[in-house]
């Protein structure tokens, strides 16, 4: 059965590999792609969602989102990851044909889970602010939502703890208090956070390929790739990319690619830990324990990487082939 | 070569514990106790030690320190682990013949490592709160003080992770902003955690032994254990109770018994995670990064219990021997 998605998204270069590999998956529908600052600044991000929306003709609706975190002040672009564009070396034309919705990200949110109760399922690559704003605008969403699918976090699991502080990851670094508030909520959320994308890599033998066998859109993908790949080789040490936002989308597709574990989750929102991702699983009771009375949520502790990058291939593949 | 050391302890059933191993041992020097606040309110805590000195006829002084955390609002005694007394079922006499010093701990602990300069080591089993105020008052105690060994914390190290709350440990969340400035002072401490003192074990069995080859002072630790393997038994499910407080002392006596890890240390002082105690290890340069300007610290992460264990028992049967 096809899962209606919204994507929630930074664009971004390895938001752009989940967005093509969420039209382009047969058991996804597209519904909607809202926008928010985090890796470029929010008009960067709205205009390459229309971009990619004009390029590859996706039906998405396009809305923008926030601009800014709801109480933090902004950490800013992650430029040195993701180039001035969002898209590495690649240029963005300056002119892009279609038009965002008229209504700001959140309330575009609650209009579509409204109108298709329990039908949707909310994926989020980037901070969550979209999701904490329409919470806070229509806490009864919790009850139409499907599933809420976040990219982000990191809980220490297979040593995985951080990559923008010690301790916390991008996107929830961006905006602690929405994160906080979304994994609080009373829905089901999967977080897939680097404890499970840092053990998935696509090589540059392996983005090479793409290139060869998938078209033009694989070689759009080695392209935006260049700028992140320097990137990793150069301040990671790795010839190769982590699968982030990409395995948000193949745990829509395929959930059982991922080991999950249960818990109430919470989120560090001041001090050096900000952003810092905790997740109580051992179901003790303590004296003082302000995750007792907290949903319990699921996150992503193993990842079967060798069928997620097989996936995310032969789907390219496909795609590029119809695309010609 | 004998150590001198002031114990700063808020004594406490494992306290008691570790203020006998400290005075025992013919390795330790035991110049003073300070008193804190913590498994007792701070005059408890100050009339169990005279007691104990009046005992035991201890040489040590005895100097009264903070009633209460430097920030949040106090977390109240641990009856349910200790005891109204402190001492579990023990009654503690209402006169004892001693008086505490005049000054406050955290003058005393000034004055003394001026006096001594590079001779006295800090060994701190309770809340931080006086280490915190002597650094405050003096911050030039950083160069005077010849170690600072720490009964605190959890790092998630042997998957331990908290006691009072599901990710902090009582002494560091009955003050964690003290923790803070403790953990972050240019002086070498080491942390003697969760991580190892929840791997050594006294069990039911170990405190029967040492009640019948350790005189009075064995009966004693028994008697005051008696209310402690209780809360074990109850409420964590173990005929068997950690070894918190003494591990510190054997890290005084032996520090071969540790195996340390390096890395700057801070504490969460706000949320859910308050109290939370965080190294960073991996010596990775980060885009943000609040540890990098801090001073490295130790902390404990395995420890070798057997002879922990055989060190104890030996040094507290020669001290009953001693006692007759």
């Amino acid at each position: 059965m096809t899962k209606k998605i919204i994507l929630d998204t930074d664009p971004g270069i390895d938001d752009v590999m989940a967005i093509l590999f969420a039209e382009a998956h047969p058991d996804i529908e597209l519904k909607a792609i809202t926008t928010i600052y985090g890796n470029v600044a929010i008009a960067g991000a709205t205009h390459n969602a229309l971009y990619l929306k004009q390029k590859y003709g996706f039906g998405a609706d396009v809305a923008e989102g926030a601009s800014k975190p709801i109480v933090r002040p902004p950490v800013g672009p992650t430029v040195a990851v993701h180039g001035e564009s969002g898209f590495g070396d690649v240029q963005v034309p300056a002119d892009v044909a279609g038009e965002a919705d008229s209504r700001p990200a959140y309330q575009y949110i609650i209009d579509a889970v409204t109108a298709e109760p329990n039908e949707i399922t909310l994926v989020a690559i980037g901070p969550l602010t979209n999701l904490a704003l329409a919470l806070k605008a229509e806490p009864n969403i919790v009850n139409l939502v499907k599933e809420v699918v976040i990219m982000g976090g990191a809980f220490g699991v297979n040593d995985h703890r951080g990559n923008v502080t010690p301790y916390a990851e991008a996107n929830i670094h961006d905006d602690p208090h929405a994160a906080d508030i979304v994994f609080g909520a009373a829905w089901p959320v999967v977080i897939i956070g680097l404890d499970v994308t840092e053990q998935s890599f696509f090589t540059a033998d392996y983005l090479d390929q793409l290139r060869d066998d998938a078209a033009e859109v694989g070689q759009f993908i080695w392209d935006v790739s260049r700028f992140y790949l320097k990137f990793y080789k150069e301040k990671v040490g790795l010839n190769a990319c982590h699968v982030h936002d990409p395995s948000a989308i193949a745990y829509v597709i395929k959930p059982e690619l991922f080991t999950l574990r249960e818990g109430p989750v919470r989120v560090v929102t001041e001090g050096p830990a900000e952003g810092m991702t905790i997740q109580k699983f051992d179901g003790r009771q303590y004296m003082h324990d302000e995750w007792q009375t907290q949903t319990s949520q699921r996150i992503g502790v193993a990842v079967n990487d060798s069928e997620l990058l097989e996936i995310y291939r032969q789907t390219i593949i496909d795609y590029g082939q119809k695309q010609r």
